[in-house]
């Protein structure tokens, strides 16, 4: 079914060009085609899909007809504004109650990248956010599968009860070992499962925030995170992050002023600017913490591609102001939905109750499977395996990037690289996405939704030579147009 | 593991007497032993462990080391009061803004029933909110999860994505034939999946409501809901339900007086009255609903377990003012985790997005396992089979509680009896669970937390005369000592 939304099929009940409206409109209603989208030209859009330029015209028709789309004279069908528009999230927001909707709707493109990711093909998305399929490691993550449903009939019988509320307990087991490697002391009763590390951000937040409170951020950072506590009610209170890590003047000034509850920071390979936090960087950002009395929620998604002796700040800190968070979506898979989190005892009672409201518990039978691929070291291996692989790819991404005119902001470094392309980058983004090639512009990870001339490169997942070309020409032709 | 944590294991390395405390600490931390409860006898315990009285004390005293227990003269071992209370949740609150905590406790005993029912034993556990486990089909599951497995290999690769943001579409393909039995026309783009039905009622309740909202909620119902709506900081405005159904004066004028913004109700097989919407009264409870404008939140829980001719509000309004939500934890196995929520077009586009920012996605793997379960009708099947066990299970329960003096409230139903046992059902579910009996006191079923006369018994669970007999003999015991 994944695949039948990809491919249009012959064989199908459904008139090719009706599959491919469909298809379309899925693309506008998932935003993946912003209003003022150019759709691809018919002769294009013929190429792309293999069929006949009638076919194109016959589905662009459906489209004209549902009023998704409108025909512009000699430029072609573009996306139809919506009747009601998403407002613009600014940066401050006063309180949840000063919004008059009930629903305060996350910043559009976050989640137009967000969706877009899902269904995105690896080999023309320099923009994706996670490894690409064939680097993941499908055997072991089946013979784990079939361990847990053969497990499931002894005398546990994982694949019956609902599980234990804070989490399957051989996988918190597991973590301990795993936080251990990584100097972070901690015991099963302190983990909590969750589903990716994503519920475990969404728990915190609900948990430990409340409405109107100010959240020091990374900017740049990731959209979702900005979506979640802005739809949550929180204050942003963004501090630049650049090669140096993040600026501590500004970190400080905001905390003297705006007296923030909490950090919420990759500390690790940070997102998107690959940056890692020096230790004396992590040192000082626990004393900003203790005399502005804030606390620190270290993600740590990227976890498995940075070496062990990176410095966390969990590790510093012993867990008291820092609550630690992770998952297995970069290196094991994400279909699993698997991530925990590491706090002191008394957060992680809270945590736990409002981990019951918000789903019950979590599968204990991916979660069990998870354990098995960590016990026996094979994630491990994996994760081994990867790094090299990376390491080559960002090595072949860089060259290609900078002979394409770009330049590295930060010092390459794990999965992403952040990159200066010298044009405004949503612009950029919006023409290679017609052309196919999904990319992530820098107006995603601004907190302010700042447009600007950045970017966000997948190292694994931006080796094809002909992107670096085609988003040399549409750089050049968008340029000559302007 | 699982195991590990009910049965003491003489081949640990850890004392039995160390071994025995721990489970204690975490039965009080769990809070499935509350403050003020008082710890099996001595001999009680070792009898119940099969271990020395004199391992009894030397765990007991190790308890009483950690402060969680104290000694009481003459009395026994009883678990201390923690120094920080959870506040009694009134039933009316007026804003979020006016709590002080940035957490707002669940109240204590909801959470302690659901954490009880995870680690209960089916067989002593007469308060269950599922089926036994015994009653599920293991291999159905199993067999649905090789399948799985086996698909992942092939070009759709569930294994290795997020799988798309509304959920894995065959199953959303499969649970639209499935409403369509139930009489609710609805197309996929309508249906999100979930991580169970409470992740389904959570995603509603943050995206259609705000802080101080009014919600018209059943009275008795489901503990987990109210405690929900009330850490939301939403109002609760309780609607009596007994046999014939919702209160429907007593809902107009709370309609009247509050102007609420939802309803949310079990239609069919409430929990814990068993009693099921009529035609007439699912026409008045829309009818109000379009005269005072409120949304209804339809939790079908029990579907499997109901005739699908029973009425749903969602078939008669069709998905407009309605939304529905469902599961498979009650039928199939808790352990997937896999719910789902069908609404209006709008409102599922809201509701997706904070899916997005709550778990990003829900996992592939097990929805697609359910699908499989559901396609071949093998889910139907099984059902029918429960359903007849079910009928058979009810007449004999029914009989031991009239035995044992006991009224049914409502028509006994479905999974659930509403039972008046003629004394404090809080205390006697107290000194019942001394006697290793988990039953569900009908204050965990009041908005007001009322203590009260009524208890729910699970009639799958609830087969044993020696728990009628005990009941019997306690209540007589604590009427004699009162």
């Amino acid at each position: 079914m994944s695949t039948a939304a990809h491919t249009l099929s012959r064989s199908s009940d459904t008139p090719l060009a009706q599959q491919l409206a469909q298809r379309m409109t899925e693309r506008i209603q998932q935003r993946l085609l912003l209003p003022g989208a150019r759709l691809p030209s018919v002769r294009e859009c013929a190429r792309r899909h293999g069929v006949s330029p009638y076919t194109v015209v016959a589905a662009y028709d459906q489209l004209l007809a549902t009023g998704l789309v409108e025909a512009r004279k000699q430029r072609g069908f573009f996306v139809r504004e919506p009747v009601v528009r998403a407002t613009a999230t600014g940066t401050v927001r006063k309180t949840a109650a000063a919004a008059p909707e009930p629903f305060r709707l996350a910043p559009i493109d976050a989640t137009a990248l967000i969706r877009g990711m899902f269904q995105a093909d690896a080999r023309t998305a320099p923009g994706l956010g996670t490894l690409p399929t064939d680097w993941l490691d499908l055997p072991m993550l089946q013979s784990a599968m079939r361990r847990v449903i053969t497990q499931s009939t002894g005398p546990d019988q994982l694949a019956l009860h609902y599980g234990e509320p804070a989490g399957e307990p051989r996988l918190r087991a597991a973590l301990t070992q795993r936080l251990a490697d990584l100097g972070i002391a901690c015991t099963a009763p302190q983990l909590i499962t969750t589903v990716g590390a994503t519920h475990a951000l969404d728990l915190i937040t609900r948990t430990l925030l409340n409405p109107g409170d100010a959240v020091l951020v990374d900017d740049p950072g990731w959209a979702i995170e900005y979506a979640r506590l802005t739809q949550a009610g929180m204050r942003l209170l963004p501090v630049p992050r650049g090669e140096q890590g993040p600026d501590l003047e500004a970190m400080q000034r905001l905390a003297a002023e705006h007296s923030p509850r909490m950090y919420v920071t990759v500390s690790v390979l940070h997102n998107p600017t690959g940056n890692t936090l020096s230790l004396a960087a992590a040192h000082q950002i626990l004393k900003l913490a203790e005399q502005f009395n804030f606390q620190i929620v270290e993600d740590d998604t990227y976890a498995f591609l940075a070496p062990n002796h990176a410095p966390r700040l969990s590790a510093l800190d012993g867990l008291r102001r820092t609550i630690y968070v992770s998952g297995f979506s970069k290196i094991l898979t994400p279909s699993f939905r698997v991530g925990y989190l590491a706090a002191s005892a008394d957060k992680v009672q809270k945590l736990t109750d409002v981990k019951l409201i918000s789903t019950l518990t979590t599968s204990p039978l991916l979660e069990r499977a998870v354990a098995l691929c960590l016990e026996q070291g094979q994630l491990r291996r994996h994760a081994e395996r990867v790094l090299a692989r990376l390491e080559a790819a960002r090595q072949r991404s860089v060259r290609m990037a900078l002979d394409a005119g770009c330049r590295f902001i930060t010092p390459p470094n794990g999965l992403f690289g952040w990159l200066e392309v010298g044009m405004d980058t949503e612009r950029l983004a919006q023409a290679l996405l017609d052309e196919g090639w999904l990319t992530a512009p820098g107006v995603l990870f601004s907190p302010t939704r700042q447009a600007g001339t950045l970017m966000r490169i997948n190292f694994a997942t931006s080796q094809e030579p002909r992107f670096w070309q085609r988003l040399e020409q549409t750089r050049a032709a968008l340029k000559t147009r302007a």
